[in-house]
């Protein structure tokens, strides 16, 4: 039977990587890396890094360009923003179900390297399985550190109050409505989320971080009305010198007796 | 300066480790223990076993029995229960000061084990924050891979759908309410919330595991309605085996679209 590791790579550097998650990139015969245009080069040559590093002697590695992504409608959009990721999505299970059916033998194990965590905010796990219309195999899945445990532990705080429960969400939602909790972490985030809290004048504790886990780690912490702009001038800086920015970013309320809980 | 690594294990195994937190035990010169009365031998020992693989020639181990919690007040007093816990970490900040302040010399490096990882459902950074009142020290953090995650893993299913929100919650909050979400998942939940749920007619999925990422991994999944009942009894049985369960889960509801995300 065929077989598809997706691998949890965290930010990227080995050692952020867990020994299971090493183990298993020395398991694969052909790793399937689908590049994005708009991946820059840092992005494609740390996965490139990590194969060399862990890849067992003679595994091959199939590059494929992803299948081209609809522009994202406006923000409120949000069935049409819906619409145009599942569309991608089901070019991209196509896609894979073809490479796996011609490029992985009948016994062999291929292998997806995937940021963070599959299951944070990741469409693989999805798009597999609806790749597996298309063609047989097993998924093996293996966690990572997402970038949100990472801006945890670099600023050493927890993400929950007491007993409280969590909320992640995204750039998209935050920009249209103020979640209804006593705090909230943001992923995928453009700027545009934390620019609307901060025109909204949220009271309460913002914490962020860019590159998290990696040498070139940026932290801003403090009451989200004082350093938000500078949190948004270190994301604008990194991606204009680099390309890209990875960043993620938590925020509590000045009162969260103000949000009752359920 | 003295140093506090508090350091994720994820499941304690060590194959679970990142490299880095693999490194941190070997940094330490002295590890804190704080043992829960309820926790049970298996526990204790694994901590022991990854030290003993990975701590330093001559580290030191503290241990000592934490200070006792008074019961959890009945479900729906959300202030009882908030305070016993705020003093019961206020006793364990006293206790950890005195032993950083009294087993660490000026410029060596303690460390503290914490499952899953400190970010999510600990109190170890919230108690070590207020235990610098009483002793001067760096705390440094290293994320591990949470329950959360090798649930997810297990089942290779996806916490959020496309740009959804997630929400995590407890089984406290579940037993009195269900979540206003497409979908949750679910820490510290004794059964209470899952029993809730199913009583309440849910229709939807659950994915459940217990022991997650280890050997005695059981996993559960299908319609709630059909399955929650053996999640159960299952979590019943190995609780009544060993002495201790670890299990969380995650519940989608049949049609997301009832609920409104923001």
């Amino acid at each position: 039977m065929r077989r598809l590791l997706v691998i949890g790579i965290g930010m990227g550097e080995p050692e952020g990587l867990t020994a299971r998650a090493a183990d298993a990139l020395g398991r694969a015969n052909t790793f399937f890396l689908l590049d994005k245009s708009e991946a820059a080069g840092e992005l494609v040559s740390a996965r490139q890094a990590l194969i060399a590093r862990f890849g067992r002697p003679g595994h091959r590695v199939v590059r494929a360009p992803s299948p081209p992504r609809r522009p994202a409608p406006l923000a409120g959009a949000r069935k049409a923003y819906e619409g145009a990721v599942v569309d991608w999505h089901g070019a991209r299970a196509a896609l894979l179900a073809g490479l796996i059916a011609r490029e992985l033998g009948e016994d062999e194990t291929g292998a997806m390297l995937v940021w963070g965590d599959p299951m944070l905010y990741d469409s693989t796990l999805r798009v597999l399985a609806a790749a597996r219309a298309g063609a047989d195999f097993i998924v093996e899945v293996f966690p990572g550190v997402t970038a949100l445990q990472a801006l945890c532990a670099a600023h050493a705080v927890p993400l929950n109050g007491i007993g409280e429960e969590v909320r992640l969400t995204t750039g998209r939602h935050v920009a249209q409505a103020t979640p209804d909790a006593p705090a909230f972490a943001v992923l995928l985030d453009d700027g545009s989320g934390l620019e609307a809290l901060l025109a909204r004048g949220f009271e309460g504790t913002l914490w962020w971080g860019a590159n998290l886990g990696t040498e070139a780690e940026i932290l801003v912490a403090g009451r989200l009305c004082e350093v938000g702009a500078a949190a948004l001038a270190a994301r604008a800086q990194v991606k204009a010198a680099r390309g890209w920015v990875m960043d993620v970013w938590l925020a509590r309320r000045a009162s969260p007796e103000a949000i009752s809980a359920p």
